[in-house]
């Protein structure tokens, strides 16, 4: 028996909620494998802002550097968004990315049979839509210096970011995206905006250098601009994206949103070693927690992820999404991805059917 | 009778056509308004460096300053596609925008009725969709200091730009989107990453101080990632959007292709004194260069919004706007907008159609 350890992390709103599922799930999909699961608990977010006054504790982020993977369910919430913002939930979140060198960010969209119709986008645009952004994490505009809020002799302010890469930062994520695109459909499109930045024009030279190294990947490159074009318009034109931290955060989001059902998208942010962070796409509901209305699948799903990136256990990842979509051919839905003639159900009611249907 | 001067740049691909279209429809509505134009011609982009070496020459920018508004057509092509980075047709364009300190993108997105059908999206989540993004053009990491590609002491290439903004550059484009929402429907969304970029923090609370002056327009905030979902989910909800130069460049491109036909879409470039820049949202399309296949319209309603916002004629503006609705009521289509039963013309007939809906 293969043991592993996951630090949990429920987070705010919602969070608690759909991460009992997951952790469920995750207990009988290891008898099923001959894997056992050693899960810690630990406070992040609006959470550990009310308990340790810290939105990432020392503790925690001790806790997951000492694990095999963390399972994050999501964070934030109305009370906290009036403190300043180095003081705020997402702040614990960036210091985890950070904190873990987790540099790769994979967020697949693809849209689901059974829920083409949630989309916004008409049925022949978006059915069959299966898209991989591959978007760097730890670096770029989010964490560039210089940065701040500055007074200029006059007595005016000026704010300053620094949009910056490295060769090898690039190269990393770049071998991380040519090697999701080769498990993939061959495809991979490099995003910058390189006809006005110096940072993207060292990005798309280093990416198209790197080519070399996959010649069965067919590579392009797009402007950011036509890129969030070109979603809209067609999306099934798209396999596999790569882009910096910035525009990955807008387009893996837009992409996101092409499914229309955003409660069913997971997350896997991976560094070079070490433990990697697993979490749904959705935040933390806080109008809805506590009710049993949260949709667990994205959190199922992003444990899927956690089991075949993080863990390297495909076939149990295989099995919990497999769980999915037979609940979903059951007809099962909670109230986010509710349509006519469908079974309404809350969130323990659908993490029974999915442990029925493991 | 009242004169103006306008320096029209025709620029490439298909730009001459459809440039032609508008001159003439200009004239007519200038001599039912009384109003007299003097042309000049002038060279930008891949004809300039074809001619002289340079997209922006000087004489052009000259040219430019010393008249009342600038009609651009579209710039850009495969035979410059290989070119350094700043020898680039699109250089001409950003020289072009600095020059005249052209501060303020005004883009309509709007859903003609007649093209709803158009839309990669639903009927019901775009009918009705009209929103106007203004887009700061002259500051933010476009034009942020210190930028470049650099060498360390390893050898290691890293590159670097900036995304700055003052107070009273943010306060300048600010009275600017909150009176454009004044003339619409009163409602302005801030569009920023002030989670995590301490630039849009100075935005966000540059943009807020400011909403005292405008108490009858409803402000709000939107991170970008958001707003990119957003505009997918459900872009009725938007009015008027006001951001920065790189988040205008994707979002305004987002929201053009939310009406599934780009060659419909006009823009407007403003500085606080001198003459505006109008131009239609599409390239130059070199694909079908010469053959009498382009889209006029974006352009003739770009030559309204220069009536309207470059030479406060209001009324004529108007009178050019009817036109295009017309010719769409009767159904004249080019190849790039054509559904069953309309009838396909080609630019120059769509040009006569138009003079005579006039
Ligand atoms: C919460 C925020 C800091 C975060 C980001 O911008 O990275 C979020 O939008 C995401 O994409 O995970
Ligand atoms: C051509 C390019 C430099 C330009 C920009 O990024 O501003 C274009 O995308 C635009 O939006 O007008």
């Amino acid at each position: 028996t293969q043991t592993y350890r996951i630090t949990l992390l429920p987070g705010d709103g919602i969070g608690p909620e759909i991460i009992a599922v997951a952790v469920d799930l995750l207990k009988k999909v290891g008898q099923q494998h001959d894997l056992r699961f050693e899960f810690q608990e630990a406070l992040l977010g609006g959470a550990a802002i009310d308990a340790t006054g810290s939105p990432l504790p020392a503790d925690t982020l001790e806790l997951c550097k000492n694990s095999d993977a963390v399972l994050l369910a999501a964070i934030g919430g109305y009370q906290w968004d009036t403190l300043p913002n180095d003081q705020r939930p997402e702040r614990g979140l960036l210091g985890l990315r950070a904190g873990l060198e987790l540099f790769a960010n994979l967020r697949p969209a693809s849209i689901l049979p059974q829920l083409v119709d949630a989309s916004s986008l008409k049925r022949e645009v978006v059915d069959g839509v299966d898209i991989m952004v591959v978007r760097e994490l730890t670096g770029g505009i989010y964490f560039g210096q210089p940065r701040g809020i500055f007074t200029s002799e006059t007595g005016e302010r000026r704010g300053v970011n620094t949009m910056v890469y490295t060769e090898s930062e690039v190269e990393r994520i770049g071998r991380v995206a040519f090697e999701a695109a080769r498990k993939r459909r061959k495809k991979l499109c490099s995003v910058d905006k390189s006809n006005v930045l110096e940072v993207s024009q060292l990005w798309r030279d280093t990416i198209t250098k790197l080519a070399a190294d996959y010649p069965d990947v067919e590579l392009t490159h797009m402007y950011v601009d036509n890129a969030a074009m070109q979603l809209l318009r067609n999306p099934k034109q798209f396999d596999t994206i790569v882009t910096g931290n910035l525009f990955g955060d807008i387009l893996s989001d837009a992409a996101a949103m092409l499914t229309g059902s955003i409660g069913m998208l997971p997350s896997a942010s991976l560094g070079s070693s070490g433990p990697g962070l697993f979490e749904p796409v959705h935040g933390s509901a806080p109008d809805i927690a506590g009710q049993d209305k949260a949709n667990p699948l994205a959190q199922v799903l992003s444990a899927a992820m956690m089991l075949r990136y993080g863990l390297n256990e495909p076939q149990a990842g295989d099995r919990l999404e497999q769980a999915v979509l037979k609940v979903l051919d059951q007809g099962y839905r909670t109230g986010d991805i509710m349509s006519d003639g469908m079974t309404l159900v809350g969130c323990k009611a659908m993490g029974e059917a999915l442990l029925a249907a493991l």
